[in-house]
């Protein structure tokens, strides 16, 4: 950490470029940063010295010389990056460069409240570290992401729908006690999105990151950044109506996506397939574990059950309907869906490509591309990994 | 035009400040640049010198001496502000400052197509250069908006549904041969979100600008710029299903926001209640003037009509439906109304306020301004006049 206190502003620069273009060439970075070649080889050369930058052997080379892969160097520390979901926790230690060290992820209740989650969180956390042989002192910066607004500036949960107890609390004050290293808290979805843009290597500018599980999310990207809102509240489709005829959801509204297609939902509607005799395989699979999820719904899909194929259709169609405003109101090239869901299978994201094609303008929808998120599971850890080392940069960049 | 050809980087942006700025103090200028005092004053008395920058009367100023208003100087030439509505063709000549110096405005009507249409155009622009003595030489810039989606790079029309004929058109190509100035295309509302940010001298970064008139259309301001999407078509919200069981729209899907709520729709409705007895009032302004818009209906509502505020009402309320969504989605600090639905009065306004605070989150609506658009008719022309002048600007730039 301290080693990087005296870096010039070219240098921070390179730093931060080497880190999220993760394994360029030098000519790739002096291109990049429009520094002149020999400018470029000396800032690499003065970094290398001082163990910051590292060499990480051959890439490979269209002809000639081959040039050497540059990344942040592993001995500079560790980062450390924790999704708190609605009903998991997933923690990381991860390398500068974000490749893991050591991982541990486990079923949790948010509703359970800061104090039972966070403490959890340290101990989980300190065995992590003792497992890799690292101490507190080298954790260069800690990212958290959880499943409800957040005032950025402040590390605060502003009115979380999914986790009352949690509301103006903050995570950031309670990790400080532990360790020294720079926290930094935002919303899952927004994790996924950064995640997303570091592993694009920032080749998109404007796409959306979908999360289906407990609730409905989405982060944006806009202009190659993340994107908050005024209020820090943008992405909160959850809430968009969809049916106006439809339930009420526990926002005080009726129809909302959430209620209707999410986690939650896609369980209700299986438990009363199987309740109803029209489905032998959701029965079953609620007699033998007592409970209905996603992943069960796309296996007894997949196995040819009507009744399963008919849910996630619905939910993918409902799904669709509400990315259709989406699309014709942000014109996005990709949207990335990401969450629990993605276990669901194929058929659900037919369903909504179908429903988004069918509502939204052609001009919106020429090019594009509808998938689950290539980071899958890993995707809010990454990006608690990007935003713990993008922000530690930041704070560094401006420390004398 | 060729007394900028010269200018350094430095010069360019200060020349920039000064124009988004438009009259403010050297000191302010200091600020925003991050200029030192003497830097600033240097680069503005040279550009003083060579008539690029003039220094406008008197400040007021809080205590001792004042400081003087600069703005970019009148002599240098003239920018054009092209407004060309579904209905509509409004044209004026600006002062590089973009106060107007001839300015004239008459119905149109788009569907004549390119050709007829920019006849009239070059006719207009012809008679009011002449009226201000300026000849075609001392045009900097001109700045067009179109009803319809723009490849903002080519500045042509990509299936633009209010103007077929227009489809592939490229109105740049045919301004040239008349002038020797930049000409720069973009959608209408796109424009007048940026008439908007420079009125508002870029102290907004996130708000929306939606345009109520023959369709219903929506410019975008995210980080402080305006955003037009991947492919261009970003803020093509009119087609938003706000009624499933809605009737069908041009567009080929039903219940969207425009066939329900934009001019025509207002117009229909307001006849039917005419012709079903429901409104003496507007049944009255049928029969004198063989038509009605949303100006009648606004003046039968406030004589207090019921029918003709029961059809605000329920325009403002789905309206308001559709921007719901696109608060959860994108969470604006303001929501700016503009085009010719301002006409029917404050009630619209109402409806739209009632029906966003009711189905938005809290968080998005705590600080959420919805109000008529400041720049009223002038929007699209300021607009327009900005594009000119900030790519002229760009183009003259990046010169030798």
């Amino acid at each position: 950490m301290e080693r990087w206190s005296g870096l010039t502003a070219d240098e921070m620069l390179l730093l931060e470029t080497t880190f999220w273009s993760s394994g360029g060439s030098r000519h790739r970075m002096a291109e990049r940063l429009a520094f002149s070649k020999s400018k470029t080889n000396a800032l690499i050369a003065g970094l290398v010295d001082q163990g910051i930058l590292a060499e990480a052997g051959l890439q490979q080379s269209s002809g000639g010389r081959r040039a050497e892969n540059l990344q942040l160097s592993g001995t500079l520390g560790v980062l450390v990056g924790i999704d708190i979901g609605a009903t998991s926790l997933d923690i990381a230690v991860l390398r500068p460069d974000l490749q893991p060290v050591a991982q541990h992820a486990e079923a949790a209740d948010v509703r359970q409240g800061p104090g039972v989650v966070l403490a959890r969180v340290r101990v989980i956390l300190r065995e992590l570290l003792a497992r890799c042989g690292v101490n507190a002192r080298q954790v260069l910066g800690i990212g958290i992401g959880v499943p409800g607004p957040v005032n950025f500036q402040s590390g605060q949960l502003v009115n979380p729908p999914l986790m009352p107890a949690w509301d103006g609390f903050s995570i950031r004050d309670l990790l400080r006690e532990d360790y020294a290293a720079p926290v930094f808290v935002d919303n899952d979805v927004n994790l996924m999105a950064l995640g997303e843009l570091w592993r694009l290597k920032r080749s998109l500018s404007n796409f959306l990151v979908i999360k289906v599980g407990t609730g409905i999310g989405c982060g944006i990207v806009c202009h190659g950044e993340v994107y908050r809102g005024a209020a820090g509240s943008a992405g909160d489709v959850g809430h968009i109506c969809v049916d106006q005829e439809g339930p009420r959801c526990h926002c005080g509204n009726v129809g909302c996506v959430e209620v209707m297609a999410a986690g939650p939902a896609i369980t209700r509607m299986a438990v009363q397939a199987a309740n109803d005799g029209q489905s032998e395989a959701l029965a079953e699979c609620l007699r033998r574990t007592g409970r209905i999820d996603a992943t069960d719904v796309g296996h007894a899909g997949r196995a040819g059950d009507a009744a399963a194929n008919g849910i996630i259709q619905k939910a993918g169609s409902l799904l669709g309907q509400m990315l259709a405003s989406v699309v014709n109101f942000f014109n996005p090239s990709h949207i990335f869906i990401g969450g629990g869901i993605t276990h669901i299978g194929p058929l659900f994201l037919a369903a909504v490509r179908q429903s988004v094609y069918q509502r939204s303008l052609a001009l919106s929808t020429r090019h594009l591309e509808i998938q689950y998120t290539p980071l899958g599971a890993q995707a809010g850890i990454t990006g608690a990994g990007v935003l713990a080392m993008q922000e530690t940069l930041k704070v560094r960049g401006v420390a004398p």
